[in-house]
């Protein structure tokens, strides 16, 4: 199940790296490239940390897997028009697939529960950061006016750490996907925000 | 021989990359700096996600050669003048040998064909890639009006993951950085290019 | 002794990221995240590198220890006012505590001299750079006006690798340590500078 779920994580952040490209002028095979980098990038750093072979070094479906999506959303953009909101979403569905997969990965190497939630949080949102910074953006995690992004990613790194290992692993999984997954998309929606970075100003006189 | 390509492709991106620090008032040893990491960056993510020691660390020469070669663009560049293409081209020899020996290198680690090709194509644009991270631009694989960059990259892999094994090592190594060298340099020239990334637009009514 | 300097080291650098969240409207855990990024960073490379696990997934005391030290600055920062400068000497104590622990680490692993100076002045570079290109800034290392900021690096890990071994540790670790933090505050308080890289114009005619 958790190799669905990677899946899953891995075709949805090709497409937000496809997306990216809008407005870039980036060709077709750039496009590929980004979605690759954005869509392998944080569970290769999670692999390498971990101390084994990264996941799509040892199954080439990951990485096929994703230049498909990527060819897809490139074409298919022609025809539809993407609402502007589309990147944001898809992002958010990558972070809680990868989030979970990245705590849960850890867990299974025996890292303890703080490095299990440092790294799922990680894993999460290190693929996005990557694209952003590669296209000239601030990263989503750091943007002005982003709705708790990593706090998302926190909580349900956190859920699975305490709940997963008590329950059948699909249920574990699906719950900490749930909960990164509407805390985020409730963010987007209802503008919700953590208080933010203040530098205290000298008063004018 | 891959010895030789593998000292060539790091001398050429640690040009290129003290050629990026023009306009940008970096001094003397940032230029080093960002010449090491230009020469040596791709090569270190391939090893690293082979699961190898990092080239470099093994052979000390790469990382005196890079140190060379950067102070003696740094030097020559105050009495002769570069042509603004001059990091271009530059750029275009170290994607072709990189992507050469990041192809064979995976290979020799008995990678798959497919992953081979995804790792000589990372090899070759992710010291550009950082280089222009760093230096605040958008990497040159993205940028518009970049002709065929990642795509030369993956012909000269798809090369010699397919002649390669059946030829003298020496012969097959020069085909492939013939072959993505060539397709580089000719749509510099003559500005071929793949379809863009293109979203459909409303219709102004 | 390296313990201690390197759990300062990590403060001092995860000090840094909160504060380069200013003017930024990053959100209370969005600080944490670029505080993590910037403290780990430097010493996950290196010891991906050296080939062992990150220091920080053996001893859970470094992430907790940074992210304290984020949320007392993002608090703090309400009620103090920080002198521009804090940023740049809490980033020249991080940059001379890193630099020592990596080249004293990569010794520890019989890396060779110039790796090991190479090593160090990455780990004490790398974990700023990545902190920068988040904030969307250039590298301080590239920075026009940055005086001395790699070579007084260099110098701390040279002199590292030269007297280190022939003393007690904690002498040796306090001298690079010191060779490295005057140097860059020195040239901070006196704008010390090396040569800049100049391209040959053409003279207006």
């Amino acid at each position: 199940m958790r190799y669905v779920f990677e899946h899953l994580g891995v075709a949805v952040f090709a497409i937000t790296g496809a997306l990216a490209a809008k407005n870039k002028r980036v060709d077709l095979f750039g496009v590929v490239v980004l979605a690759l980098v954005t869509a392998l990038g944080g569970g290769t750093l999670r692999d390498l940390i971990l101390g084994t072979r990264p996941f799509w070094t040892v199954d080439v479906s990951f990485a096929l897997g994703a230049t498909a999506a990527a060819a897809v959303t490139f074409f298919a953009a022609r025809f539809w028009e993407m609402p502007s909101t589309s990147l944001l979403i898809a992002d958010a569905c990558g972070l809680a697939l990868f989030t979970m997969t990245g705590t849960e990965r850890a867990l299974a190497f025996s890292a303890s529960n703080t490095v299990a939630v440092v790294l799922g949080v990680m894993t999460g949102v290190a693929g996005g950061m990557i694209r952003d910074v590669l296209t000239g953006e601030i990263p989503l995690v750091f943007r002005a006016g982003i709705y708790l992004y990593a706090t998302a990613a926190l909580c349900g790194a956190a859920v699975f750490v305490l709940v997963g290992p008590r329950m059948s692993p699909l249920v574990g999984q699906s719950i900490a996907v749930a909960v990164t997954l509407s805390l985020r998309l409730a963010a987007i929606r209802w503008r919700l925000r953590l208080p933010e970075f203040q530098a205290r100003q000298k008063l004018p006189e």
